[in-house]
């Protein structure tokens, strides 16, 4: 296995220590916290994001939780951690690991022998699943890359947003160990993980990478330098529509355009089950300061900004949707059941 | 004729005021040139920018020098100006109304009877007829868009990158002038022309502006919102290709792909009809530092960045390209040479 060379969360046995990855690549620093509400307000501020990682961190904020709360009266606790759990699950909207992580954890809780120890196992578990199916997903999306000439990908989808390793860029960590080949990475506005997360995680494994704007990739594309397009998922529905990062979209269509593939790298508890289609995914829609220069920020200001931070990709555009437990080629609701 | 709210050059009669549109939205300077070297470096720092407004810079640049040389022995000041013009020249690469400004002044130079007020009516006669071509190709434009519910530009391509009103955004003032409608506007990476420029300059016109992040082009297609994309354009090849800033070829692809329209809008001067198509046009690439987080550009850097500054769109992408003299359609080298 891997070294992991950087990691978004440590946890402790008794805090969560979140890297802050606001301030990087200027600044590595952990933030640790001790309750459920700190949790969920690292997630809704992205201290940490990810879809992965923000299930992995909540499900630690339960554990928080129950350390808080078990001493309390006979059921009591179940009850202050089901509020915390509530806390934690409107941290955001759109990535589904998030609530499925915190299933999980609930039905811990629910359990008649359940106690903070058993949490804290659930959560471990949670944490170490995801590393496996990151190494796992590497090596089944490396396979489909097999004399790739470039490779492009977009926002952070590495050991940042994740248990570790991470998943397409697991699967271009995988596949640059194979054969090194040119690896492109999009800023990604208005957060830049790409520009200053992906490529400040591929430089620290020794693996060079090449910055664009996100304006630039279809015409890289159309400059024949990349054959493939490889991205993470916040949630896929039983039909493989898939929710990214906004630009991933954009992306899906120009790669389409310009016969480039179009990968989609997600462990299983990215799918929602629950849904038929993309139509029914939230996208959260974040406040327009992220976009906007402080001085439209004013009221009566003439200039507002429209910043959803999802988008969805149909299935049809998509090449294929790597799992820990299989690789969907054309994803289609039959495709996606025989993984389930 | 509708009052400038903003202007990027102004000429006193022996100086250029350049507003250093680096320093926009929060602050609005003029620098104040007295030589053409100096007028080559706003140029080439970008300063000021578009196509339209380089090549109006570039000839008063050209009027500084015949002023400072003029004095000097019989032909000298006439060897002297041509030097001057060849440092314009090299300022920046791609627009072409830099070129054709700059031939005007140098036909006129090469006339037996030139002198500085020669040099000088030549300049202010580019820069009028350039705001003149503006008004124009505003109500042209707008005839175009007659019921549209939704626009988007890219970049900027107003008074601050023209002699005065704009070209795209020319076309956009007029068609909100007859009926309000929603404006959309990319940030525009690396130098977010869109959002320190393109809505300041809305807003200083009172009309409300949305701002994107570039890659949410797509999906703001995708959602109905729009039904045009209206650019500008540095060069225009014989057959209709046009390079304009790096991402117009992406919404062109995209436009395309969701049935939305896209329009170009360019005075003549812009037209390069040396070249038969866009593989003729010298794309700049500007420093990776446009792009890179400063902690990458250090010697032995595994990130680098990949910074084409802009693109080319084929002809075939185009729905009209809109120019002073008229409107093509579906642009073809025939229909350019209607125009000729």
């Amino acid at each position: 296995m891997n070294k992991l060379t950087v990691q978004a969360l440590q946890w402790t046995g008794n805090t969560l220590k979140v890297l802050d990855q606001r301030q990087l690549p200027d600044t590595c620093r952990y933030d640790e916290y001790s309750d459920a509400a700190g949790v969920a307000e690292a997630i809704a501020t992205m201290r940490v994001r990810g879809a992965p990682a923000i299930g992995i961190a909540a499900a630690y904020g339960v554990v928080l939780s129950a350390y808080r709360y078990y001493p309390a009266g006979e059921d009591g606790w179940r009850q202050c951690v089901a509020a915390d759990i509530e806390v934690l699950a409107k941290s955001r909207p759109t990535a589904v690991n998030l609530f499925s992580a915190l299933d999980q954890m609930k039905a811990v809780l629910d359990q008649p022998n359940a106690d903070p120890a058993a949490l804290s196992a659930c959560a471990e578990k949670i944490h170490a699943d995801d590393i496996a199916a990151n190494y796992k997903m590497g090596e089944l999306g490396a396979d489909l890359l097999a004399g790739a000439k470039g490779l492009l990908t977009h926002c952070n989808t590495g050991a940042l947003a994740t248990g570790g390793y991470g998943t397409a860029l697991g699967v271009i960590r995988s596949a640059y160990k194979r054969q090194p080949l040119p690896i492109y990475a999009d800023e990604t506005r208005p957060w830049l993980q790409g520009a200053r997360l992906t490529v400040w995680e591929l430089a620290q494994d020794g693996i060079p990478a090449t910055l664009i704007a996100d304006s630039a990739a279809a015409w890289l594309m159309k400059s024949g330098r990349i054959d493939w397009v490889i991205v993470g998922a916040d949630r896929i529905a039983v039909n493989g529509d898939s929710a990214n990062k906004i630009g991933t979209y954009s992306l899906a269509v120009l790669a389409r355009q310009h016969g480039v593939k179009f990968m989609v790298v997600a462990p299983t508890t990215t799918i929602d089950w629950a849904i038929d289609n993309g139509d029914e995914i939230a996208i959260e829609q974040r406040h327009q300061n992220e976009l906007l220069p402080a001085c439209y920020l004013s009221e009566g200001s003439l200039v507002s900004a429209w910043n959803p931070v999802f988008d969805v990709t149909p299935a049809a555009l998509i090449s294929a949707i790597v799992t820990e437990r299989g690789v969907i080629l054309n994803p289609s609701e039959q495709g996606m059941r025989q993984i389930q």
